[in-house]
């Protein structure tokens, strides 16, 4: 039986929800959360419990401890903290208490990934996190299942969706005002896309790649980044996150000018894809052309199954 | 403890054993065998051991019975035969007392799939097939451990070397005899590539995927392919397997013209690809630029770490 806390009540826990329901599996929701309201049951949640809540989460007062309730695996899939303190105390007081954590929230583990990890491996306690890096595009399930006998030792990947849609758009012609207007229209940036374009959510994925699949110890503070030039927006340039271990280990977010055969440059506006290097064997090249909060649902349900 | 038997003892059996040997697991090699000879141990076999057995397989008789032997998987490396009988009794028996089975030999399962999934369900005993389709390219691994939710709908793959490597030499220049002198040459085909060019490799692809990932039960025989036509190999065509379930199910194995934008023709001359549509989420595509044994190896080793 596989026990669910889930923290947050947005899109992607709704697509997780209804994933969920379609499933013959042994899941159980216990709680469910968001910035208003909680509500957890000992018994597990029906989905008509999980609706009204939906419905009117003010109506359920928030209880103090969730470390003390019973359930197995906490499900991240709340609006990221700033900074990511918030999550690293919550992942390490949840794992020290006998939780497992599965997140699509990469704010902890940008900032705190050595901390979090270590307290993972001290409380023998699984830390997933495939929806934190290219959303509903398997990264970590797929080395982890279908590669295990071979060292990952590159990575480079179209991680961030709103500053290659906005680069796409003007290098087709578009002004970047408009650019900006068409990627919140199309759902695929936020009113506020500060961090895409300044390239600080490439970066978060950057520093996770780093910490998971090449064990460097390292934060968000660690690495120099940069972002899109808006007004200087060149043909065949995207933004990458681009980790690799030939000879020296280094991490680079930032726009690279690529050969006009590269296939990232032939990607949809709203894909993303990554190529994965091993030390041992050829490279593997995964890509989508359209990724939303289903696929990223998809991507925290497969960790579920994976605890 | 996974206790192995491995059936053959050629270039996919040698990497296996050499990644077994850099990889910190439970597993164990019971025995090994080829068309010369057969080793045993009710202790598992030291690499010493087999190394010897590989250097004079004729040494080691055969022994009657190995579906009585201690071991839990059977790893299936050996030559296909023509027909897939051979496999097919092998897999049914040695599943019926109490083995698991993992292949990279195509035979059985693309002539006799129906018969032995009903035996793998009947006695409760996995059968892995990673290898069979795409060589080192995750297909099952990655739809089993990064999809589990969602439905396959659709698959296209380019899973001939041989075939598309001709025809992409063909098209670059090189006449018929030169594309398949290369071709031996760079060690994508084996001196006699019948199978390759007229599509039963392909074919047998399209009927192993049809089977498990549609659950359509078939057999090379029900299915209409046809190869490459030598002769008349024209710009934008390759060989590939479409199964696909939008409305009607359908299965073609066949040369197929291809919009000029296609990702698939930008695959490299010794490239496998897939994409892999789903009822209920965006299509993912996975490629690479090379396919050898290591990888093929590594596929072998994925399934095993599965069972």
């Amino acid at each position: 039986m596989r026990k669910l806390y889930l923290a947050g009540a947005g899109n992607v826990s709704k697509n997780l929800l209804s994933l969920i329901s379609n499933l013959n599996s042994d899941i159980k929701i216990m709680g469910i959360e968001n910035s208003r309201g909680q509500l957890f049951s000992e018994e597990s949640l029906s989905m008509a419990d999980i609706n009204n809540f939906m419905k009117s989460p003010e109506d359920y007062r928030k209880s103090l401890n969730i470390s003390k309730m019973d359930f197995d695996i906490y499900v991240d899939m709340r609006t990221a903290s700033k900074n990511g303190e918030r999550e690293r105390d919550d992942y390490i007081n949840l794992m020290k208490n006998g939780k497992h954590i599965v997140t699509a929230n990469k704010s902890g583990l940008a900032n705190f990934f050595p901390e979090i990890g270590k307290a993972s491996s001290e409380f023998d306690k699984k830390l997933y996190f495939e929806a934190t890096v290219a959303g509903g595009l398997p990264v970590f399930s797929l080395i982890r299942s279908s590669f295990p006998s071979f060292t990952v030792d590159s990575f480079t990947g179209v991680v961030n969706l709103t500053s290659n849609f906005v680069m796409k758009k003007v290098n087709d012609g578009m002004n970047l005002e408009e650019a900006k207007r068409k990627a919140m229209e199309e759902g695929v940036a936020e009113t506020d896309m500060t961090d895409d374009l300044d390239g600080t959510d490439s970066a978060r994925k950057a520093v996770i790649i780093a910490n998971s699949l090449f064990h460097k110890p390292m934060r968000l503070k660690d690495l120099k980044y940069s972002g899109i030039d808006e007004n200087n927006i060149k043909k065949n340039e995207m933004l990458l996150a681009k980790i690799s271990m030939n000879k020296e280990f280094s991490v680079e977010s930032r726009v690279f000018t690529l050969n006009s055969e590269d296939p990232f440059l032939r990607l949809a506006p709203m894909g993303m894809a990554c190529s994965i290097g091993f030390k041992e064997r050829n490279p593997v090249y995964i890509s989508e052309d359209m990724d939303g909060p289903l696929e990223t649902a998809g991507a925290v349900l497969s960790d579920i199954l994976s605890v």
